[in-house]
């Protein structure tokens, strides 16, 4: 029921039960490929595995069955393949592997593909923000600092600081994909104990012929690179959930400044308009934030391998990049619809009694008396000002007599000179990360796709 | 795939978005029963909705889009009863209630029957385990602290000790239970604003109609009990997981004291037998534990509701809930099946070279000598022993001439007087844990059945 | 530096390194002295112990050191002793007892005296609490729901939420203490080996002459108790983190209904003052959120002593304690220095165009009409009211000719009539947990003070 | 008492409140410099403010108090600075800044320090991973997965899977290097309004002058550099968690095949040596686990500055910083002085009674018979080996009779073929991380420590 706000269709299907079992069937007939290739086992062998497995389609409540019983689908799932396949070659299905080998490999192809998706939502996203925070260099609002009016701002520069953060991520994630993209291959303990000399030929083939990188060693116990993935995946939810928190702070009665394009209904209060996607985006990043010590934890990986923590790292990563998919999509949506009310911005600031240009005109005071005298005064006149409902210049100005051009201190606070540069200079780093990715991890997206 | 090892079928269904919906049309249906009865709504009206609604099956798909579109199921459903009512009386339907008082109080109708579960289950591993540990009082092995050989315990006292935390869970959830099961009812912004001056009223009508209790006053912001519980499902799930952590070092292949009744098979090594009970146990606890954060987080509950603290209230309970069915069905089943391996604990010690007595040698010497000199001396002897492959006794004996029964020594320690009288304690907490609970809790545990 | 935010003194200086250090001498003296009683050791030497150790102030920098180099203090505390106490009786010291003896109960000494602190802290907190709601019964203030302006409700009543779950505290308190306050004494390995069949006969005198429980077992490995008091402390700071973050809503410039009695300055803007204690709350409440995973993985305490969660334990309890402290302490002085701001209050539903009205004007048009067709008028009337910036009662009025008395209405709806009653629930609920707490928690905590 | 287990002095020491306040003072000094350079303050005031500040020592205690009040200590330190300075350059000091840019950029001088030592520490262990990786490649062990022994392989290897997250370790913090060392400088709200249009051309200027990056825009509310940071502690510290879990389990009694070499003393038990540092790695690597959460919880950060989200960071990240030092520090010694029992790790494999060859048999038998035949005899084989305390070899050798030479099967598993080769893959990975780093890194590095 609550799928819609908590995940997203696409990335759901990428990592489901079937996709899984999709995944594996992919990884056992690329294996039998490749040994057949290397001549590891029989090249007919080989040619009937690829065969039968080309179409095969998993019998997932049967792998449900057999994860009950051994802790992993693999036994069961090559049970199945061995019946499919038939006959002597049904002996060469899996061999020299073991189920992390697969279960692993399977997990970083389906990676793969939803990091592609990620990836395009987070693209559309940097695009879609950039032209917003373009579209509103001139959309005066006043900044808040600790939940209280601070000093006037532009709500494009607003708008940057959600931009800014997300070129970073494309750069981690580019970062991190090489270290997350390899196959795993390693056999019963990780030193390729069943094909003698031939393993590491064997794992980098494999990683060949499904377009991964080939590791070192085999990572069974080494699961920094999905617990760096999943930091990933909280960092952009992080950054999304500042968005909504912002938001709906924005779409308060008593603020207004902006609000979602389309807000959800109250079952008894006709007049109100829920900020549903906005709020959907602070849950999904307090979601991961929590999620994310799960995957930490499952680091203390034991020994050669250890089912807890392997488990716990199945119990934990799906709902993490399920998270970051809703939230991207989220945040897509709403940045596209969201309505901004310039009016109301303007209506916030005319309201304030100019106190938000209390320190410009605190700054424009040092120019003629000592700065600790002109905070003082400026102190003063805003109680003054609060006070008597009067705006802080006209009380400042009768206060203290210097030759000061108050309607120029009062246009320059309201149009800050550098937020044009600082928005233009988030802009390039957005531009820059729309450039086309790297060769290489064109060709991998490119690939998973295939 | 993973289900069968992460979550518990029966208490699967009690979560699932079908009993949530149907959940939801009893409250609804109660709702209006009582507002007929005080003579809020119309009787007419009001038997009209209770005739309708009596086998009303909500559309959970229709609930799904609702849900996307206001960010709660409530309005979609409201909208789906009014149309299976008709005619005038639909407009009674949900009188006076707001979103939240229908979900949470649904909520607390699923929990009080998805907790009936969890202490079924809780009631039979307690007895499962009191058998296990009268059964094994004599069975003598060593105890390990801080992964080291100690001294020597009985297996009985370990099974004690995992079975000493549960009656206190028991007590704790008859503790909870009270704070927990209680009616939400309190309207658009919870000061029962529709209703007039009979809003408590019917608040303790809905109450009584529903077996629940009544709050002092609506608890919409206030998220304690559900903490509470997640706190109480993270407690359950860390005891199994210390079971389950002791199990995986109990069946180590090099210890192999005990083990699971039916191992889990390896896809390339026909000699294992995988801890995959044992194993899940460990990873459940760490999942409850993991997840426990993001309940705490959610009783920041902002003003008189929070859409973002809601939402993530929805991501974490129902995990947690399973974990814990997950858990408490898995160690019921691994406790009734272990093998305990006397003979293999009895040749532990017999290989240990008497090391394990090294503290009960150095009291039998602290008899006749200063107590440092005869820590000092057993130091050294352990160290002899270790080295040359002697027994301690031995050595000790050898070292120093005092009156000492080493026969008398070693049979004591390997006997520890004080087991036996440790686990009756533990027992007799187990056996009063074992009564009928209270009246008040057993009846809303039936009610909840009815 | 952020001492101040982050801590307690008082509960500081109970938790430091010297309030432990001579919380163990204390334990190792109560020790002595149950065992010269009960003839477990020579009554000579148990009197030379107690008298040497009655002053005895350990060096805590020697302690550090043997803690760097055993994993815990107490192998060098017991050498310190011993020199101490010299002759023969030194080798009495510690007898038959672990190390985890000693830490453990010397932390259910300091734990029970900062509970005595906390409770008094909670006390004193329900009490402002209680007056604050009910000074202010009758400050009509909007309620927010999903961030926006939903329906009039009263300060009282809000306060009165925030007031609702402490008595539950102070329930859950009272609960988990004797869980909690037990002696921990079962030497090497939990099951009192060096101590023949006096070994529970020593237990239970120890607990005796230290005012604490007597468990059924040790609970060397047992750690549910130490976990369940860092939910309270977590449940704790949740409740009042929600009171901090509803002080920032509240506080905000444009809402302005509360703010804190005396605000923290800005370097830069005159203007300003931000809420310090209200930002700390929910800092804490997040902090402890966070904390409370560590704790429940300390829950996974493998075989007879693990270091791994034992160590975890050590480096997080401690904060956790020191957040709850500090958290009720500024709660305290918050509440009973906040300002309310009851005509801004009003302001706010004056500004408001009647909107907060529309549940109260759909049911009374609802007398009149199907509910259906009220709600769709009202929420067009909304729409109207909204746009032109008139009063949504005057809207309503000109478009529907209904004999409705909209002052009646209004006034109605201003001053919610169940606000009075749900006070008054919770006042009593509050009051109940002022009473004398049972004799048995207030002996221990005269005891502890002892 | 704990802190020689959970802290590290040198970096304890850069974290301090001392070396704070100098920070910070450092970054107001430098402002001043800069702004009087560029014409923004006289330039007399600047150099006053550069001379008065170049030796001043702030005063902590007033500091700490300053922030109880403010919520923040620049107000205090400003006010300290300024007394410091006199006259009217006083008023020139903190020029255009806030608190915000005082204390996050001091938190980055800090860090860039802390992150120099904790890169020395890493960079040492690689070595000495290294080391131990390439001395025991021929020391053959016994691989374990899932708690169960399962093939030989080599302790060399073992070691490559410790040292082979440690290089992207390396890789990561060069990464992430460039997005943290940035200059915080915005003003009131981040948008530099005190500074009129040379706002921008300050905030270059100062991070040239404190050798540091200069962001798009300030970063106020963007906290992913630091959640970053965070999740890199927490990679760190993991993958040393899986050291010290691993560092346990092959120092229990039953296995003894490595052990620190000195170990900790037991306070009853004198046959002990407890895995005190690698006890500590684990509770280390859960302990960041857990925090890691808060700092991603801080990442929302409401709009242009919240005290909640800052305060939590406070409150977090010194302890992650302290516990990955702590670990690399424990790491190292431990890696340098470990003893590894190769006599004891053969025996192992000797009393296996050839259970971890079965794979192997199983694919020697598998070259004669079909694969499923060659598995169900070597399970069947296996049972019986295990029941008879026969070698597996021998019972299959006598079951099957097939032209296999079982002493070659057996020589041949014991020496995997690519372990070799994989441990020379990880090593040249090693080498390459070894190299120096890039130029910018290295001179940040320096500039650092000037």
């Amino acid at each position: 029921m609550y799928t819609a706000l908590l995940n997203d269709p696409e990335v759901a299907a990428l990592l489901a039960d079937e996709a899984q079992a999709r995944a594996m069937v992919r990884v056992e007939r690329a294996l039998a490929a490749v040994e057949g290739r290397l001549g590891v086992i029989d090249a007919a062998a080989a040619s009937a595995i690829e065969k039968h497995l080309a179409e095969f389609e998993p019998d997932v409540a049967d792998l449900a069955r057999g994860t009950a019983a051994a802790g992993v689908p693999v036994p069961a799932l090559v049970a199945q393949l061995r019946r499919a396949v038939g006959g002597d070659a049904a002996g060469f299905v899996h061999w020299g592997a073991t189920s992390q080998d697969i279960v692993d490999t399977a997990l970083v192809l389906q990676l793969r593909e939803a990091l592609v998706l990620l990836e395009g939502h987070l693209a559309a996203l940097i695009e879609a923000l950039a032209r917003l925070a373009d579209a509103h260099r001139a959309t005066i609002v006043v900044a808040r600092t600790r939940f209280q009016q601070a000093v006037p701002t532009t709500f494009g520069l607003k708008v940057a600081s959600w931009l800014a953060p997300l070129p970073r991520h494309r750069a981690r994630l580019a970062e991190l994909r090489p270290r997350l993209l390899l196959v795993q291959f390693g056999g019963a303990a990780g030193n390729l104990s069943a094909l003698g000399d031939r393993g590491v030929a064997v794992m980098e083939a494999l990683a060949e012929e499904l377009g991964l990188g080939c590791p070192a060693m085999p990572w069974h116990t080494e699961r920094d690179a999905l617990a760096e993935l999943a930091s990933w995946l909280a960092l952009v939810t992080g950054s999304l959930g500042k968005l909504g928190l912002d938001m709906v702070l924005l779409a308060q009665s008593e603020v207004g400044e902006a609000r979602e394009g389309q807000g959800g209904g109250s079952s008894t209060m006709p007049q109100k308009a829920n900020p549903v996607l906005s709020e959907a985006l602070v849950a999904l990043a307090r979601r991961n934030a929590t999620l994310l010590s799960g995957m930490h934890e499952a680091m203390l990986h034991a020994q050669e391998r250890d089912g807890t923590a392997w488990q716990l790292e199945w119990a934990t990563l799906p709902d993490m990049v399920a998270s970051a998919a809703a939230a991207l999509s989220h945040a897509d949506h709403l940045v596209r619809t969201l309505v901004v009310d310039a009016a109301a911005a303007r209506a916030t600031l005319d309201a304030a009694l100019g106190l938000p240009l209390a320190e410009a005109v605190s700054f424009a005071l040092a120019e003629h008396l000592p700065r600790a005298d002109a905070q003082q005064i400026v102190k003063e006149a805003a109680r003054e000002a609060a006070e008597s409902g009067t705006d802080l210049l006209e009380v400042v100005a009768r206060k203290v007599k210097v030759p000061i051009d108050w309607h120029r201190v009062r246009a320059d606070a309201e149009h800050p000179a550098c937020s044009d540069l600082l928005i233009d200079r988030v802009l390039r780093t957005a531009t820059s990360a729309m450039a086309p990715s790297s060769p290489a991890v064109a060709s991998a997206g490119t690939r998973s796709s295939a």
